[in-house]
C-alpha cells in the first residue's frame, strides 16, 4: 500500500462545528435561533441572478457556447475588479487570479514556499491557516499540554490589546493576517496595518492578507485593502471574495492579488516572482471558475448590483448593531459588529466558551465558541448577524432573559 | 523574503499549447482549422440549461436559496452519480466525492501520499499527473539527455504494443492510468485492465483511474469504470469528469471516487483509509461546487438530458469517424476514435512531430504534436473531433490534398 503523507496525522479533528451541530440536535429545543455559522442567509441580489440566467443561456447557444475560459479568469472580471476594487491603488488585472473561494486560496497559497518557512498567525484563528499547514510539515507536532503546535507563532488577540496583536517577537517568514477579523470581528486602522507592513519590511517576512470581509467596512479610516499601506505591495498577498460580499457562499468565487513587485528567494537567495509561481500552481492545479459564476460575479459591479449588495451588507450590519445594542444592554461586554458581521463577546464571569454555549442553547441561541479557534478565543463567545431581523431581535430577547 | 517551494523550479515550461498558439497566430493563413485543442465545442444539453436557470431562480429566492453546501457535494448528486454510473457496482453515495474539474482532484490527489512514493506514468502522457508530482518533490531531476524526470518511470504506448503499455518493471507505488486514453485515444479491454488491478494487488501499488472520457466508450468488451474489474476496490481510485461527457468544460464539475476498501500505510506500516484522508483535504482546502452547476450535473441524468448527452457524443464520434476515414484512405495510420473523441496518427514517413505541425498548419489545419506528451509521442501527433462538421469534413479534404 502506498505511504500516507504522515503530516494528516498531525490534523486534530475538526472538532468545533461537528461537537455544535450534535449538541444542537441532541438539544430538547427546536426553536433554536442559528448564529453560529458564519454563512449568509439572504437571497443573491436581482442582478445577479439575471446576469447567470442570461449566461446559462449563451452555454446553450452554439455561437455564445463558452467551454475551458483562461484558469486565471475571464479578463472582464479581472479587469472589473482591478477598475472598481482596486481604484487608485495601482493594481492591474494581470495581479489578479480568480479562484473558487478563498479557502481554496488561503489554503493552496502556501504550497509556493518551502517547508522550512516559519508560520504565524493570529488567535484565535480561522483553522484552515493553521491546518493546510499542518498538511504541509511546517507545524511541527501538536503540543497536547499548551493545546498548541510546536512551530507555529500564536499571537494572542485579547480583550487587553484591543485584539489588535502585537508583532511576532520570534521571526515568522509568513504571517497570515485576516481583517476585518474572523472571528473577533475588529478591523485595523491605517496606522494599525502600517506598523505590520513596516515590520514585514523590516524582516522580509510575507504578509497573507485575508480581506473576506472587506465589504463590511463602513468606518473612515480602516483600509478596504491592505494596498492603501506604502510599501505593502512589495511584502502582501491580498485575498478577497465575492461569498461574504454578495452572498456568493453557495456559487463560488473569490480572487488572489498577488502584486509584480513580490518575490520569493531560492537556497542560493536569487529572487523568483511569486506572481509567476501561483500562476503555475493555478494553470497546473485548477482549470478556472465557471463562466457562469464569473457573469454573475461580474454583475456585482453593475449600478443596480452595487445597490442591491449595499442593501443586503446594510441589512446584516443592521442585525450586528442591535446584537451589540442587545448585549450591551445586559452588561455584556462584546467587539466587532461596526465593520464585519461578527460579534465577538466576552462570557459572562469568565465562563469556559463550551459551557457558555450550553447555557445559551438552553435559552435558545446557538452561537461559536471562542475556544475553537484557539486558545485565546477561551473565555469568548462568537455570534453571527447572518439572520432574520425577526430572529436576531427574538434572540436578543432570549440573551436579555438569561440568569447569569 | 520567503523561502520558495524549490521543486516549482524543477518544473518544464508549460510549452505544448503556448508553442502552438504562437505558431498559429504568426501563420499567414487565417482559416486554419483547429484540431489541436481537446475542448468541447457543441452547446450544452437544453435540459441542462433549463436546471441551470431555475437554480439561478433559487438563489435568488430567500425560501430556497443556497448558501455552503457540504464540500463533497450534495446527496442527490452523490446518489444519482452512484445510482447512474456505478449501478451494480455497490459504489454508495458517501464514496463519491464531488468537484470542480478532473484537473483539480488528479492534481491533488498526490497530496495524500508521502514525496517517497514512487510514480509511474503512461508516456505519451496528460501533463498534469507528472507536473503535480514534481511539484511535491516526487520526480527527482528533470534530465536533459533523456528528456525525462529521473525518479519517474514512464511506460511508453506505442505502435508495437497496440499503445498498451507493460507493466512496471520496477516497483511504482502510485501508477496513473487513463482510458480512454488522452492523448492517444486507444482503450483497454476488460482483460487488459485486469492485469493492472492484479499487477496493483500483487506489489500494493495505487492506481489512479482518470476515466474522463468514459462517456465516448462504444465497444463492448471496454470497462466503463475500474470497478467492473475484480479486486478494483481494494486498488483504485477513480476519476470522472462532466466536461468530456456534458460540455461541462467552462461549467466545472467532476467526481472522484474512493471505495472504503482503499488504504494508504503510515511509516509504522498502520494502514489509513484513504477516503477518510481526502475527505479531510476536500473540506480544508475546498468549499464545495456551486449549487447551480451541481444542478446542472443532476439533469444529465433526467431522460432529456441523457439523450442530448448521447446525441453530442454520438456527433463528435462521427467526426472521429470521418477522420479515422480519412486518415487511412490517405495511408496514414492511426488509432483512438472509436472510444474516444482523439485520433493518434502517425506522422508520414517518421516526420518529427513539431514539423509535421508546421507542415500541417501550412494545409490549413492545427493539431498537437505527440513529442509534447513524452518522448514515446514522437513520430506520433494528435487530432480532436471536437469540431463542425463542416470543419471535420473540410481538414480531411486538406489532408488529402497533402504532399507527402
Amino acid at each position: 500500500m502506498a505511504l500516507i503523507n504522515e503530516n494528516y496525522l498531525k490534523l486534530r479533528g475538526s472538532y468545533l462545528f461537528s461537537e455544535m451541530a450534535k449538541r444542537i440536535a441532541a438539544h430538547p429545543r427546536k426553536d433554536i435561533i442559528r448564529m453560529g455559522i458564519g454563512d449568509v442567509t439572504r437571497p443573491l441580489p436581482a442582478a445577479v441572478v439575471a446576469a447567470m440566467k442570461e449566461a446559462a443561456d449563451d452555454m446553450g447557444t452554439p455561437e455564445r457556447f463558452h467551454g475551458y475560459g483562461p484558469e486565471q479568469g475571464y479578463p472582464w472580471l479581472r479587469e472589473a475588479i482591478a477598475q472598481n476594487d482596486y481604484a487608485g491603488l495601482g493594481i492591474s488585472p494581470d495581479e489578479i487570479y480568480i479562484s473558487d473561494g478563498s479557502k481554496c486560496d488561503t489554503g493552496n497559497i502556501q504550497e509556493l514556499f518551502s517547508p522550512m518557512c516559519s508560520i504565524a498567525v493570529l488567535d484565535p484563528v480561522y483553522p484552515v491557516y493553521v491546518d493546510t499547514n499542518v498538511m504541509a510539515g511546517r507545524a511541527g507536532d501538536f503540543d497536547e499540554s499548551k493545546n498548541a503546535y510546536t512551530d507555529i507563532t500564536y499571537l494572542p488577540c485579547t480583550e487587553e490589546n484591543g485584539f489588535c496583536p502585537a508583532l511576532p517577537e520570534r521571526g515568522a517568514d509568513i504571517i497570515y493576517l485576516c481583517y476585518p477579523n474572523n472571528p473577533t470581528g475588529t478591523a485595523l486602522s491605517k496606522g494599525e496595518l502600517k506598523k505590520w507592513v513596516d515590520y514585514a519590511k523590516e524582516n522580509g517576512a510575507l504578509i497573507l492578507f485575508d480581506a473576506a470581509y472587506e465589504a463590511y467596512i463602513r468606518e473612515k479610516d480602516i483600509p478596504h485593502s491592505i494596498y492603501e499601506i506604502e510599501g505593502a505591495k512589495d511584502v502582501a498577498i491580498e485575498f478577497r471574495s465575492f461569498s461574504k460580499t454578495a452572498g456568493f457562499t453557495g456559487l463560488r468565487c473569490a480572487f488572489t492579488v498577488i502584486p509584480k513587485e513580490l518575490y520569493g528567494i531560492d537556497g542560493d537567495a536569487d529572487p523568483h516572482p511569486l506572481g509567476a509561481l501561483w500562476n503555475r500552481r493555478h494553470t497546473t492545479k485548477f482549470n478556472g471558475v465557471s463562466y457562469v459564476t464569473q457573469k454573475a460575479a461580474l454583475a456585482c459591479y453593475s449600478d443596480e448590483g452595487r445597490r442591491e449588495i449595499k442593501q443586503t451588507i446594510d441589512f446584516y450590519l443592521g442585525n450586528a448593531k442591535i446584537i451589540l445594542d442587545g448585549l450591551r444592554s445586559i452588561g455584556i461586554k462584546c467587539c466587532g459588529g461596526v465593520n464585519s458581521p461578527y460579534i465577538w463577546l466576552k462570557t459572562p464571569g469568565g465562563m469556559p466558551s463550551w459551557e457558555f454555549f450550553d447555557v445559551l442553547l438552553d435559552a435558545g441561541v446557538a452561537g461559536t465558541p471562542g475556544a475553537g479557534f484557539g486558545n485565546a478565543g477561551e473565555g469568548y463567545f462568537r455570534l453571527t448577524a447572518f439572520n432574520t431581523r425577526e430572529n436576531t431581535l427574538k434572540a436578543m430577547e432570549r440573551f436579555a432573559a438569561l440568569k447569569i
